[in-house]
């Protein structure tokens, strides 16, 4: 791309003022359209050093109500950023609906510093590569626009820039190492910098090379792309797209209506038990911490199937100082307003920490699939897209353990039951319960689909069988212990 | 992607003879609204020898009315084939809108075959990935529901299918020398498929990788695949889609007002030139043909302004069983069916040939844009659409000579008036004519950004200045010679 380019001619000093107080204007007038249509807008600002990423974000926010829009200045990961997944930080950072954000550099620079300064191979590289194309399209897919800017400028006209800056007490402290490197390896740096654009130059998120030599022209080119990517976003609604084919090893995992549900642990095993494997959880938690392996473990399962007291099991045995549980709910507004995987990725531990989620990411593919808070499109396409998040935090080294917790409907009427007639259980049953009871087909074959399309062979289900919840707790501890045993 | 896919698990036969049949239904279902929606159905079937692709679309088209589709079966190209771009024969095979069109194999397999036996360098494959990759999109970009199958066979299955076609004398000749090659190189062909499928695997025209051990099961995943592929593709209208950054060289080009109309030439020097010059393209054109360089030469201009004594001038010269002139009216109800450089692609002359079309593919962006003939973001995406198609013929090496023929405002309304009055001549002037007139404003600002977007380095606008006709005739021969020259 960069190879190919060539810049566009600068117009003439009337004709350039004239059309940057027009593409101000479209702007200004866009952001209340935005808001209206719940466009989220994304506008990732990348390039060489010096070549103005900061000052062109300035001049285009000033267009902007502030309370519709943030910048985020993305600087090398922190050591704390550095204990996440690769594509964390960016995924935090995304706007809301109605909202626009921009990255003063993101991901690019991130995986174009690891290349050139860090020694991130070709396999890495490749991986990296693949896991952006898969969270722009994740974003684009629902719904996001995103508006990728290349700040180009030449060799000379950068070492020019870095010797002005040199020059004053004032701005010298803004001229990096790194500056001076990329000056004298210029070309080196721009091929590297064509092939990742070139590789990930989708159609849904193109790239635009933008001549950065002087800063109105600069600052022209990139609201004009901008205002007209707005404009084609705002004329689209709840677009569908392809659903895409698995690309994942799967395992073979049964129906619901295959498990056999008379398994039971009388009262003596089941303590003996849980006292021994919750001794040996304690000790692979230890190692797991000074190893730096992060954990997830995921509970979904029927209402009053005994996730709760499930969990509990697990946490007993473990230092609170490492793991953290979340109970997910329906969603806040500001979680609403974002792509719908946004807080979990949000929640995500640090290396050697465990993150245990009473109820998960699969509420897309079951209570918004069967209430109709997504489209069909949405839910359909959020297999591959939950299996896509779970293999960046395999790669990332995660232990990713998914409960299913399973019991049937009459054990359910049984404990709906019991905690409608007992006084302190009592808040713990609502008129949703019984709402979402009367589902339960319509809920068991959603539930059917998502395991069959989500067992990748790196995150497969793990059925609890839990009309003995004893039963239920000891084996979910066995296979924690196993999956970590695995790696530790 | 075929190294990493894993074929998912063949259903039980019942249960597979029940989804067969909901999915059959289903198709025959869809004919119908896909008809009503007018959207363009492409399912394109690549694959190993032997996989059955054949058979398999021999079983699709049993759920589809025969109006409503058409199948290619796609041999190596023929001489004649292999005298026209890459592309044309595909893109001569897309379907009209409301209808399907299957291809036994396509551009993938033409690919392949030039990479396993015809020596296909890296740099040529490289460059046919663009091509296919540019040709897709324009296809999506356009409406078009590409949808790519890919039937996948194991080494062992192959060679047992060919041993078993081999036994009969009914079936033997069904097995030709490339399929024993590919059984015999099996790794290295899937390693091969598999690079093409990453490359061409986008998110609007995504790759599934079927598996094609037996007929039923493979017929049930391409017929699940496809369905779903419309549904999607019924849902959305009239989609708009990302406006791409030019990435090809362009040449300087003035304004329409800035071109000076006052040049002319007197009868005498103009006939002596003319005389000259016809006979020096006289002899170009023989080198050419013998040379077998194709030319495609375009001309637009304004009502009147002598592009039909123009381009007599220049086939004056001409042997005619070299060359030919398109003259373009719009398009017929089957031209207009398809995406708007379908009656292009299908026009173009073989090497050695010269195409002289008289109104072109520029439409788009002029009557079509200001007539409302297309919506905003189908003539604003239309000059990236248009500089791609005549790259694709300059990369076949094609000389690409466009001229835009300039006559002012008086003079037009003075050459009206001529023919308004003149009755050998009166045919030549309609109420059109007189009611584009009354749009010259809104044509010179579309003509301007038509000239300034379109204008590559490989394929520039040249102005005619036709005020004096004999001036521009002149020097529209001149450029011919010298564009003719530059490769001969």
């Amino acid at each position: 791309m960069l190879n190919q380019w060539k810049e566009a001619e600068r117009p003439q000093e009337e004709d350039l003022v004239a059309r940057l107080k027009a593409a101000r204007e479209k702007l200004e007038d866009q952001q209340l359209k935005i808001k209206e249509h719940k466009l989220p807008v994304l506008v990732l600002v990348e390039g060489w050093g010096t070549a103005g990423k900061g000052h062109l974000i300035g001049q285009m926010i000033r267009n902007i109500d502030p309370r519709f829009f943030k910048v985020v200045s993305m600087q090398a990961p922190t050591e704390e950023e550095k204990r996440r997944p690769f594509l964390y930080r960016h995924f935090a950072n995304i706007p809301e609906a109605g909202k626009f954000c921009f990255l003063d550099s993101g991901w690019m620079n991130d995986i174009m510093r690891g290349r050139f300064y860090d020694g991130m191979d070709d396999q890495e590289y490749a991986d990296r590569i693949e896991s952006v194309k898969r969270f722009e399209r994740q974003l684009t897919d629902n719904g996001y626009l995103v508006v990728k800017l290349f700040l180009h400028i030449g060799k000379k006209e950068q070492e020019k820039r870095i010797n002005r800056l040199l020059l004053e007490k004032d701005t010298r402290w803004r001229v990096g190492k790194r500056d001076h490197w990329q000056n004298a390896h210029y070309d080196f740096c721009r091929e590297a910098f064509d092939s990742y654009l070139k590789e990930t130059n989708m159609p849904s998120a193109p790239w635009y090379i933008i001549d950065a030599k002087s800063k109105k022209w600069t600052e022209l080119q990139a609201l004009e792309i901008l205002t007209e990517g707005i404009e084609v976003a705002l004329s689209n609604n709840a677009m569908a797209v392809p659903i895409l084919q698995n690309v994942f090893p799967m395992e073979k995992m049964p129906l619901l209506s295959e498990i056999e549900l008379d398994k039971r642990l009388d009262e003596a095993t089941y303590k003996s038990q849980l006292k021994r494997l919750q001794k040996r959880l304690g000790e692979l938690h230890n190692r797991l911490y000074r190893k730096k392996v992060p954990v997830i473990i995921a509970y979904e399962g029927w209402d009053a199937a005994g996730k709760g007291g499930n969990i509990k099991r697990i946490t007993g045995a473990l230092d609170p100082r490492g793991y953290e549980v979340h109970p997910i709910a329906s969603p806040e507004p500001h979680e609403k307003a974002r792509h719908y995987l946004w807080r979990f990725w949000t929640r995500l531990p640090k290396t050697g920490h465990i993150a245990i989620f009473d109820r998960t990411w699969y509420g897309r593919v079951m209570v918004e699939r069967l209430e109709g808070f997504c489209s069909e499109n949405d839910w359909k396409r959020a297999y591959n897209e939950i299996n896509e998040f779970e293999k960046e935090l395999c790669d990332w080294g995660a232990v990713v353990i998914k409960f299913w917790v399973q019991i049937n409907k009459e054990t359910q009427l049984e404990r709906f039951t019991y905690r409608q007639n007992t006084l302190e259980k009592r808040w713990k049953i609502t008129e949703e319960d019984w709402r979402n009871r009367e589902k339960w087909d319509l809920y068991e074959e959603a539930v059917d689909e998502m395991i069959q399309k989500t067992s990748t062979a790196y995150a497969p289900w793990h059925i609890l069988e839990s009309v003995d919840k004893r039963y239920a707790r000891i084996k979910a501890l066995q296979i924690v212990i196993e999956e970590l045993e695995k790696v530790l």
